[in-house]
């Protein structure tokens, strides 16, 4: 399978780490052969149909910080656009930078290879958000597969989890903690019973926030993940704008303490069911599966036959995230043969 | 699919409840047309090739604490191996009590439809914690399924989760709460100060622990599990002999207290991993996944590129292990279509 890989960032690093590592261990198992075609990143590209070296890549791109200084195949000032016409892959692993604002440019490079007949892989949450139901019935008509497990949660592997492991239920409700962020600044605020200025401040110290936070702790990168649960899992046709959302920092210390007395915890919840598409604070039980600390994430299904069914995970990280692509590249492979 | 249900108590009735609930959903969802034609107890047996209408199965048990009395077709004195020949069916449902100290009846059942063909679905822990090896290999040599996803964990989805998910990452050890009733004790004892005594006196009266706990206190029952997560996801070759076993008997109210003034609980773990196989009470951080009260089961995946991925769910009840055991019939009749 012929990989082409839009964006070098921590993700699209990621997947070349995991391809380099993982190469002869899936040929093994599963008799499948991965070769990356391409690869580009904001200054340019590297083509080479017979296959770049991963580990060549990541080197050069570390020393030069850019993959067109790659020997004989680098190429200055291409476009994605024109790397999709140029290089010979069967799927595009998108992973440029997330925009929730149009989902460009991830959505024009996606149905370009839909439209093209090829696979595609995603961790990108801007065009699953906001045109999820334009991918996905693209994607059918041209009878080629859109998988993107990375987009929700990270590792934590959701979107099998339910696809898969429990065809005898439905699936009536999902409930997540679905953003490492907020859920590492209010653990904190538990424990230490320090203001949300201050842990936020930290974190961002730390590298946990970002320097500009908002779409974190105003809750709009869960509601995201909201979107993509509720169209992909339950079948809903939903996007961005219907999710009532409302984040963490009005979220006092009193509020958690007053909480933590009887015996709650207070943590930024996605809803996805019959009566409500939302991300708000709210109260979890001490010892209950959402009492879960620092940075993971955590998804409930509400079934009919197996009452609640959880799964816990590293909601982000460049391997982490970068095997959740893998294991979508072999899912594919595995249909496709 | 014509299934041959041999025991009919709380596990094997609440598969009837469920494809009763469930018969229609199926054919719709998966063209699966599912009918019970022979279900035993320890008085007798009711066979029908053209199918027996589970609520009436139902219905008769409940009032005449027998199947033979099903209207026609019922036979009294009738072995199971018996109705095993007599019988015409694609799938065994094993569901006679477990017994650990050679696991039968319920291994010589499995062994025979296998050797006639059929396929087989079990949450009978015993015959897979001492036979694994023979089952499984059997299976293999006769070209049919052997699955047990009821087995561990209840409706919990653990190995259809370990093999399904994360195609992408090697399992390195498994860590799990394995046992529901252990955990009860342990979550009340660190909530209410009480003693080890008290609470086991307390969750008998309630049955959630039996009138002798023996199994489930001095860790047999989660020992077990142990045995069919090694040799089912992490492929050895162990059985219940292999495990070191440690229960909850000897835990005191001053172990608990001690633990969770540094923030730790104590809880029954069971390990597979390279350097253990083992169940033993050992502290899990308050805010980890481990710390989850009540009955409920958690497992633990140390995976090497995803990190830990852990699943939680409800380890027992009639339903949700009807759930699991309705899953695996899905998942052999999904494979051979």
């Amino acid at each position: 399978m012929k990989l082409c890989i839009l964006g070098f960032g921590a993700v699209g690093r990621g997947v070349a780490k995991v391809i380099s590592k993982k190469r002869d261990e899936m040929k093994d198992k599963y008799g499948l052969d991965i070769k990356i075609t391409a690869v580009t990143d904001s200054l340019g590209a590297a083509i080479c149909n017979e296959g770049l070296d991963p580990e060549l890549l990541l080197e050069i791109k570390e020393k030069n910080g850019k993959v067109s200084s790659y020997p004989q195949y680098g190429i200055n000032n291409i476009s994605n656009m024109e790397v999709l016409d140029k290089a010979n892959y069967d799927c595009l692993i998108e992973v440029t930078p997330t925009d929730i604002e149009d989902g460009e440019p991830a959505k024009t490079h996606i149905l370009k290879a839909i439209t093209d007949k090829k696979e595609v892989v995603t961790s990108n949450k801007g065009p699953l958000a906001l045109s999820f139901k334009e991918l996905a019935t693209a994607a059918k008509e041209n009878g080629v597969q859109l998988k993107y497990e990375a987009s929700v949660g990270g590792a934590m592997p959701i979107l099998n989890f339910a696809h898969d492991t429990l065809p005898s239920c439905n699936i009536e409700s999902i409930f997540g903690i679905l953003n490492g962020t907020t859920n590492y600044i209010l653990s904190r605020m538990a424990k230490e019973g320090s203001t949300y200025e201050q842990i936020l401040k930290e974190s961002q110290e730390m590298g946990i926030a970002e320097t500009n936070p908002a779409q974190d702790v105003e809750g709009t990168d869960a509601a995201c993940k909201v979107v993509i649960l509720a169209n992909s899992i339950m079948g809903k046709d939903v996007n961005l704008k219907d999710v009532d959302v409302v984040g963490i920092s009005k979220i006092t210390q009193e509020a958690i303490s007053l909480a933590k007395n009887e015996g709650y915890l207070i943590k930024l919840i996605g809803e996805v069911s019959d009566d409500a598409l939302q991300v708000s604070p709210r109260l979890v039980r001490e010892g209950s599966p959402f009492a879960v600390d620092g940075t993971l994430n955590v998804a409930t299904l509400k079934t009919d036959l197996a009452e609640d069914v959880t799964v816990v995970g590293k909601g982000a990280g460049s391997i982490e995230t970068a095997s959740a692509i893998l294991s979508d590249i072999i899912s594919i492979y595995k249909t496709k043969k």
